[in-house]
């Protein structure tokens, strides 16, 4: 076989993980973004790869200046908006740069109460999930991907599973009342780029809480596609939503050697192994756009 | 030497990190606790490590049972209460077992809204820092200290930082306007053993907020002594307070090359290296009590 | 739009990090071989999703009882042959199971030397990297896919970095010496599922190993094709080769102010930002397998 | 209870975890050394803890400098002896600056083999265990304490435990051949500040391991202690050795469901709870020294 016949296929290079923080303080009461923004760019590198030729090579580095000069000359606003304007820019800016991909993590701040009253410039931040955004652009199309993760659910009561299959190496019991525990990664996908981002994400989430909440759960998948249909349902401009749950198992102890019985009081929360739960839930007969979702993580 | 001279010194063993849920469930409000629960016992077990001898071994296994067994007879109500009770049940049931270590971290959960309420059974974990205890029990005596851990803060404006010293190593600029941000681990060491844990726990964490927000902190020295003497001053069954701090550095980015001024907005929130600053803060004249310290983690 | 329109999408589960460890004590000289072991299952459950029916929910407990079960009645041998062999086993055992996914990370052990002599049944682990393995079964069809992650390599000299181009966000240097280092994750598809496959695993990490080390690089992105181009060339029965390949940062320390000169000497390894170079190397006109890279983290 | 009650205690502050690469390239065979390097000082700090005066404050940003400016005026060596430098350094040269702490941590690297022959330049970092040392000045005194970390073990027989007292909460069965795991954090104090601390760092490490392979183990307790006479036996020159060592559950899975008999060969490695054993091994009558030992993580 020939050297020649070995040849560069699909390639993307970036800086990732740029931690900025943003404080507006236009007035006395400021306001803090504080986000992770990794850039990403697609185009005609190969000579970059074949032959160590860098003359088409936007420097990581330039990605990480541009993504903080962003954050200065326009803002953030919204992880989704300010990800879409980092990728026009490189689009716009270089003629070897035919897409990528820009992402960000987002981290919520509570203001610190004092005498009953929220701080101006003090902040705690609140950790009950991490905001995420992957923005792609394609052949002159711009996907929008939102979602969280590490959210941490938990129903004391109201799941039950029972009716599985039983063969050889079958020997899980039935039940009709468990703990069920979860931490959440849950991708959604816009149909538009002019959305009020921030309000939008801040609803879908109260949602997929509520959701989880009032589902009656036979298994978590069902719980899972109630939350998507719910979405679905509420939200016209998201097409599909992904997720990736992990059934986090809380082991009912066996106190019956010491005398004591365990009416789904004390539980083990075990860490490995631990269930799995993927799915998507989309519109019928809509468009599958899969190069909206290549490189958004969690479905793994 | 003789190999006779070498000896066993101090020495503790244990359950690490029990993992336990408990629910309770007297009404169809459920209550839940969470914590990770660690026992480790001292006293006389030279011949196991000399000999291999476990006459006097309580194993670990039956130390990891007494926990769930314990969550189910008597409950936690407060993890300081449920850390004494465990450890008194060891040192009482066990002529060998001279004394121990008992510690817990407790995780925060929420009730998820429905329908502008809170959910009877469904929970989020909240993450804005954890709990954390450590009962030691030495020579008879109970010492209690508690505390929380990754509470991670930030203050916009209200910080600067100037008037060091300078050597030939010196390169820091002064700043009389900097962002200040760390993540905190306290802790504290309670006079008694009959408090309201939970009441005073959640006061002191609230306490320690909002003096971090209030104080204009001239170094985090000094934000670090002033929490200390806040919370001194309002809990007199407090007897001293220990803090490791982080001074997690937000470093303004230097916009001038792109043409552009920064006015304190953007910054980068960088890893490592960090500064680290640690501080007691304490009652003149009061005795010290190294027993309660010993391994509790945190300075260091 | 009426709540009928709304429907599953692609899905999968199972368990997920089943962490097994398999002794082999056929003789005094034990082997052991460890693994974490993810098994998920793809094929008809719309139901369980729909309305909670799990008549064809073959229990993820019941794929991790397999797991060890198999562990047991066929042994280990490599990654590759052992989630072939589970993957055949649930896909032939259940009807609604049409295919999915089994994936393990494995690790390796260095046996303990005492008196000069490899020890009989005594290891220390051995972190040089981790090995991967993913195996799909889609439309009757096996794919695998092997790889390492976590593999931290360096050169202190022998990289440049020049030639790229500037535009108003650029501020970087050129350089003609400079440290490189990166933590490689990288994945190779193999054409055949009858490979010895342990004894290819360890010439592919040798020689991507040696090449990172002999190319002279002129770019990350350089030495990542000359990697892939020299396992395509040495292993006819590897199709095509992924990495994703941060570029970690040592940063050249600025001792002028001290009066010192540093002639690339001392560094300051940086954790965030990071380079992220990504890219594929293949075989010109091979057919395109994008389902055998579905969920194969790493490209992200 | 009065304000002025309430004190400053003991205190320290530094820069902590200073990612330090020092390049030695005297010829074309190049060494690196890798370090993690923390430095913080005590002394007479006060004022900046109760009035914000940092007139006496060595600023952390001046102590990093420093870690980065002695790696080019003196090299590394050995991370004992380059801590004991810096705090040399720091001592002598701040009047305020009575004593301090000075850690790091070291990450192996080994040469990349090509055409059978190690490689001048290129390295990949070796991870069967991290080095670590703490240097601390107290009173005019240095205390020189070093050790590994997260060093796993591993004895798949020659482990027994048994003959542990029974009690209401004890259901752990006996065993006389079990699987022992461990991954060790050991300190060790040096008596002595002039030795060849690479030369006995490397022996020490490798008597560890031997003798973890060869005693036949009653209690994991027993190993830690005949570990700790080994080397002090070995080495006149340290005085105690500590050792906190998780013990790794690797439980027996029961196949006996599936009609396997599971004759020590297939485990599930348990990740919580583990067992946590700690232990001192020291010379008979040797004076204490608390000192050395303060903030010395890993006896907790």
């Amino acid at each position: 076989m020939a050297d020649g016949d070995i040849v560069l296929g699909a390639n993307q290079y970036g800086k990732a993980e740029c931690r900025l923080v943003r404080v507006t303080r236009d007035t006395p009461v400021h306001e803090i973004e504080d986000l992770n923004v990794t850039s990403q760019l697609r185009g005609e590198f190969t000579l970059a790869h074949t032959a160590g030729d860098n003359s088409h090579v936007v420097a990581t580095d330039t990605q990480k200046n541009t993504v903080y000069a962003f954050a200065k000359e326009r803002g953030v606003g919204s992880p989704e908006e300010f990800l879409l304007a980092l990728g026009t820019h490189f689009v716009e800016s270089f003629e070897q740069v035919t897409g990528g991909r820009w992402a960000a993590e987002s981290y919520a701040w509570r203001r610190i109460t004092v005498d009953g009253r929220p701080h101006d410039h003090a902040f705690v931040r609140s950790g009950e999930s991490v905001r995420t955004a992957v923005v792609q652009l394609v052949d002159g199309q711009a996907h929008v991907v939102s979602g969280i993760t590490g959210c941490t659910l938990l129903k004391s009561t109201g799941s039950e599973f029972h009716g599985f299959p039983r063969d050889r190496y079958t020997t899980l019991a039935e039940t009709d009342d468990r703990v069920l525990a979860t931490s959440v990664t849950a991708w959604w996908r816009y149909t538009r780029t002019d959305l009020d981002f921030n309000a939008v994400h801040e609803a879908v989430t109260a949602l997929l809480l509520s959701t989880f909440a009032s589902v009656h759960s036979l298994a978590l998948q069902q719980t899972l596609f109630e939350i998507g249909r719910a979405v679905l349902t509420a939200f016209p401009d998201i097409a599909e939503m992904r997720m990736s749950c992990p059934n986090k198992h809380h082991l009912l102890v066996d106190l019956a050697p010491f005398g004591l019985e365990n009416r789904n009081e004390v539980f083990h929360a075990a860490d490995r192994p631990y269930g799995l739960i993927e799915a998507t839930v989309q519109r019928e007969g809509a468009p599958q756009v899969p190069e909206a979702w290549a490189t958004v993580p969690g479905f793994c």
